[in-house]
């Protein structure tokens, strides 16, 4: 098999391991499909120094079927198709015995604090696991975990039918909220600076606007008729992003932070007491928010094929993260780990 | 009677004035005391003024009885005696349509927007009156409006018996917070760097950090056994105090903004995300809050002899604001307005 490993210096190398057998409680995955994630650059650009090991296998987004069953483990078959939900929670803390598992205080996740998914055979916990139906595509199953990202940030929003909901940043999370807010009955629209993005995002149906062009603010004020928009997602990570999220919102309107802001941002506080603003911050997801990301991916509701912008094999891994990083004309980047 | 008149350029000029008859469906309510705020304050300095028609009698923190009724009005008598609820809102706007009148886009606050308390006589529209119990005294009666605050801001924590509260700023309504959290069964921890009000709110009954001698988050961490508190306000307006507010909390944690900021100020994102913080803006309350604000005064739960720190004529008014302004030594400043 082969392995993509993040050897620090911005750089990857693929070379070719031996698989090890899954342990007691393991499963080994035939992993199809890992997709690149906004925070595999991150670490590739020397974030998270302090929880990536090296060399890393990174890759927390992943599709693939059961290769071998270790000791003890039941309820699934070799064959079976599978998505891995990348969480590891201690149990312990204050936040898991409250029941918020996936906030835990000593989260690990894993492709980031754990070997992940950019290997030809990859061995998790069988808890690990999320069933797939047979006939959703593995390349389209590789953004279950993303959407499930979205899926998580749309109930944390709670957006009602009829809801306006203002979406800022058009990369794949900001996209796929787009489509769970329409699945929800809300009214998405996307502001995004990147002309492919909003391409894409008009293919799909989500309406956008070009922050570059518009008064987003004013646009959202004559959009819902003077009151503002009930919704917004902050998915930009620019503090530019984060004064539109609240600057479009209604009296009561509830902001949902999603992107990560390494450092802390101007917050127009001001407004937030104003207009007795909410803002919730939303991490990952819980099992049921996977689940139901399974169901809207099989159905088509999230139009993944539309999403993924190029496949990359394995071999040439670092060539999947280069597209990524240089800016426009992608959305979402797979790399398929069983290409020669 | 009297008025105490804000002239712009720093200064209240107090003047003798004839007493205006009320205008039909209006009250006049002959004030007893009228409370300073650090709104008050701000607008001395000269914030506010789009807002402030000069020159202005200010005062939005009343106490009072009815003078005189003006033509259809019913359901109060001569002699009643009450508080204000100083609120006007336009009845059209989005806010106002969906039940939310207290955060009307066009609210205006009488007492800033519109002729305030601090006269003799003041005429104000009958649905504005709060009926105040017979036996609760008129100076402990002024603080009604800021327990109302209080009240406003601790429902929208929905604070839970049992639940830890940390308030950042030990001001009037820093403390109204405490006690009003102790009311609904919380632990109040009070953050205050002034000695004086610290030693006021340890004599109500209400635990203190110095924030100059104390890594409060590391205090906070220890006593919640490492989890975070489940609750913070942020009543301090400053940069520091917004940023303990969010350190202190407990995954999944609420944190009020109380205060005004008038400039954006840098926020934690980072940590509202990791945590899945939710920040809530508050803005003055509802009549439910203001109703429930006079059972708090009146049954005693809220001391309000314990807070008020001077009660100063209103024929020296000016003294009243300057005492606030020169910082530590009093808590809460009150005008009486039948002084002579």
């Amino acid at each position: 098999m082969r392995a993509a490993l993040f050897t620090g210096q911005q750089s990857l190398v693929v070379e070719e391991r031996e698989a090890v057998p899954p342990a007691a409680g393991e499963v080994q995955v035939e992993v199809a499909y890992a997709g690149i994630c906004g925070t595999d650059l991150h670490i590739l650009h020397g974030a998270m120094a302090d929880r990536v090991r090296l060399p890393a296998v990174l890759g927390h987004e992943s599709s693939g079927r059961i290769a071998a069953l270790g000791e003890g483990v039941e309820g699934w078959r070799e064959g079976d198709l599978v998505a891995v939900l990348p969480l590891r929670w201690c149990g312990e803390c204050a936040a898991c015995l409250a029941g918020h598992t996936h906030v835990c205080q000593r989260l690990k996740v894993i492709g980031v604090d754990l070997p992940g998914a950019m290997q030809g055979r990859w061995n998790v916990p069988a808890d690990t696991l999320v069933a797939l139906p047979r006939e959703l595509p593995l390349d389209h199953a590789a953004l279950v975990e993303p959407t499930a990202v979205a899926v998580h940030d749309v109930r944390t929003a709670a957006v009602q039918p009829g809801e306006k909901a203002v979406i800022v940043g058009g990369g794949p999370i900001g996209l796929l909220i787009g489509c769970v807010v329409r699945a929800e009955g809300g009214e998405p629209v996307v502001v995004e600076l990147d002309a492919h993005r909003r391409a894409v995002a008009e293919r799909i149906g989500l309406p956008t606007i070009d922050p570059a062009e518009v008064d987003v603010a004013a646009y959202v004020e004559d959009w819902t008729g003077g009151g503002g928009a009930p919704v917004s997602f902050e998915v930009s990570g620019a503090e530019a992003g984060m004064r539109t999220a609240t600057d479009v919102l209604a009296v009561r309107g509830r902001c949902v932070v999603v992107a990560i802001h390494t450092e802390p941002k101007p917050v127009d506080l001001n407004r937030i007491f104003l207009r007795e603003l909410r803002l919730f911050g939303a991490r990952v997801y819980e099992r049921q928010d996977f689940e139901h990301a399974v169901d809207l991916v099989a159905a088509g509701t999230v139009p993944a094929g539309e999403l993924i912008s190029r496949i990359v094999p394995i071999t040439n891994a670092g060539e999947a993260f280069d597209l990524l990083q240089s800016g426009g004309g992608v959305v979402k980047v797979l790399v398929d780990c069983q290409a020669e």
